[in-house]
């Protein structure tokens, strides 16, 4: 099933986050028209906005709040992803070339900035620092996971647990927030925040190591972003790490050297061979299929309804996508 | 006068602020202890904390949520000291080495994202969306002022107007909110407020002019950072805007090639030869004393008070530091 589909009980109120969206990247000066027009290819599957959305709707009622506070983590995520494709010197993003590759690191780094700060001005507007506060701890959070994910670049002893705690700040934060801000806007009390703020959690590191998982054999056409970066960039993922995990102790240094110290199709073609013999993609699916069956059980006390659906079905989603 | 002096009436007040940046910079993470401690290092000149006090002072008294605001802003400056050293590919900052020298571009990026983001939880905890909102908003005017220097760099028809544009934007909005946060967290009704906050906006505008005069005529000793950056990537700034605008219309093709095709000793003789011949530097340090006094003519209606006369001091230091 495709996004579209799972969204379909929230697709008026999906449509009027995507209006204001645009309305406010809208630019003020001439100079940031052809940037903003850019992004606004960045076609994405507005997944954090729905969890919002959806979030609340489980609970009570949508609120202005919501399409404000939609319309930030959607622009939020967005200034990740234009700092993150300097980072990883991506030339493909969404499906259209990434602001770095065309106009240069220097305006990608300070259109970054402009979009989390226009961003939190738009959550100013809001009659309580909720928001505010649980989204700029989010952001801080990300950074520091992205930070730390640099930091253990090229290093073959991250564990398991070093990986989950990176990719639980640099990508399932985000998601958490929007499933707890969509809860407490809809007026949910404390314990079904926690709940939804868990699913979010859970869905988003499924998500990321699935997407780990299409970097390895994934193919560029097929996802829309520049793909293999991981293993040229030196990050070692849960496929990876599976399969480091599982060679005997003097098969590590050739694995390392082959993972890290060449490059090109026929490297390529070696790592997804070992990655095979020793089952590692389907290791690391299966972890994600697992996370996500508890993100679903999480949810499980909430009565039911359309909306509580779309979440489990979500769910469902991000391990069968396969870009 | 030194800034030490001038700051004389908010000394313990300064010493606050600097406690609580220290603490609120305080890594949670391992991996972020030695970035931090390097920030640590950099000691600048505190201006926007210190207009957030003296501002305060000059109209009532000083909050706990003006030392919080007093944080956050010179937060905030630090961010955009991170991010626009490696758009400069500075090397030196403050008297140590830049984030970006000594930790890469990466990791640069990153950790401007923290600071910022560090800067807006703290504000998220104070009773009022006020500073959220003036801040995000000035952040955004920051980052806008930045993206179009980069894309006015090597633009030889860079007015004085559009010179100014970008300063203002660049520099003197994060002084402007300094004061204006400053007055109104003491009480200040809306014309006072106006009134400090044109103060900061011109003394922004006179710190970044002759900001721009030190890096053409001074040496790396005496400021402690990396100089004659803007000529090398291509930054039209006054003295320079002057000069173009006293040669005659057949010298300008050569004055582009010398200022911006050339580089290396020779060439920077040449050019303060050039500049020299036309008093253009002269005339850059005059139009910031004469901005300077506008400021000062701002202020000029408030009741007399050691701040007042501290925010007096401050201006004129502002034209007559060398570093």
């Amino acid at each position: 099933m495709e996004t579209a589909n799972i969204f379909g009980p929230i697709k008026a109120l999906m449509d009027e986050v995507e209006t204001r969206y645009h309305q406010e990247l809208k630019p003020r000066t001439n100079s940031l028209a052809d940037l903003i027009s850019h992004i606004g290819k960045y076609k994405g599957k507005r997944l954090r906005p729905a969890l919002v959305l959806l979030a609340g709707k489980c609970v009570g009622e949508i609120a202005p709040q919501h399409i404000d506070i939609a319309v930030v983590v959607e622009m939020v995520h967005t200034a990740t992803l234009v700092h993150d494709d300097i980072i990883d010197e991506a030339s493909m993003r969404r499906h259209v070339e990434s602001i770095n590759s065309k106009w240069g690191r220097e305006i990608s780094i300070l259109f970054g900035d402009y979009l989390f700060s226009r961003g939190f001005t738009i959550l100013s507007a809001l009659d309580s620092q909720v928001a505010t506060l649980l989204l700029s701890q989010t952001v801080n959070i990300m950074s520091e996971g992205e930070l730390i994910q640099l930091q253990r670049r090229y290093d073959i002893g991250l564990s398991e647990s070093d990986y989950f705690d990176i990719i639980e700040r640099k990508t399932a934060s985000l998601c958490a927030a929007s499933c707890r801000l969509g809860a407490t806007f809809a007026g949910a009390n404390r314990k079904v925040s926690d709940m939804l703020s868990n699913y979010g959690l859970k869905i988003g590191i499924a998500f990321q190591i699935v997407d780990d998982c299409l970097d390895v054999m994934g193919t560029e056409e097929e996802i829309g972003k520049s793909l293999n970066s991981d293993i040229e960039k030196g990050k070692l993922t849960l496929p990876l790490i599976r399969l480091v995990n599982q060679l005997p102790r003097n098969k590590l240094e050739s694995a390392r050297e082959l993972i890290f110290q060449h490059n090109g199709k026929e490297t390529k073609s070696a790592i997804i061979e070992l990655l095979t013999k020793h089952d590692a993609v389907e290791y690391a699916f299966n972890t994600a299929k697992n996370i996500v069956k508890q993100a679903q059980e999480e949810i499980a006390p909430l009565p039911d309804s359309k909306y509580k659906t779309a979440l489990h079905e979500l769910a469902d989603y991000i391990v069968t996508r396969r870009k």
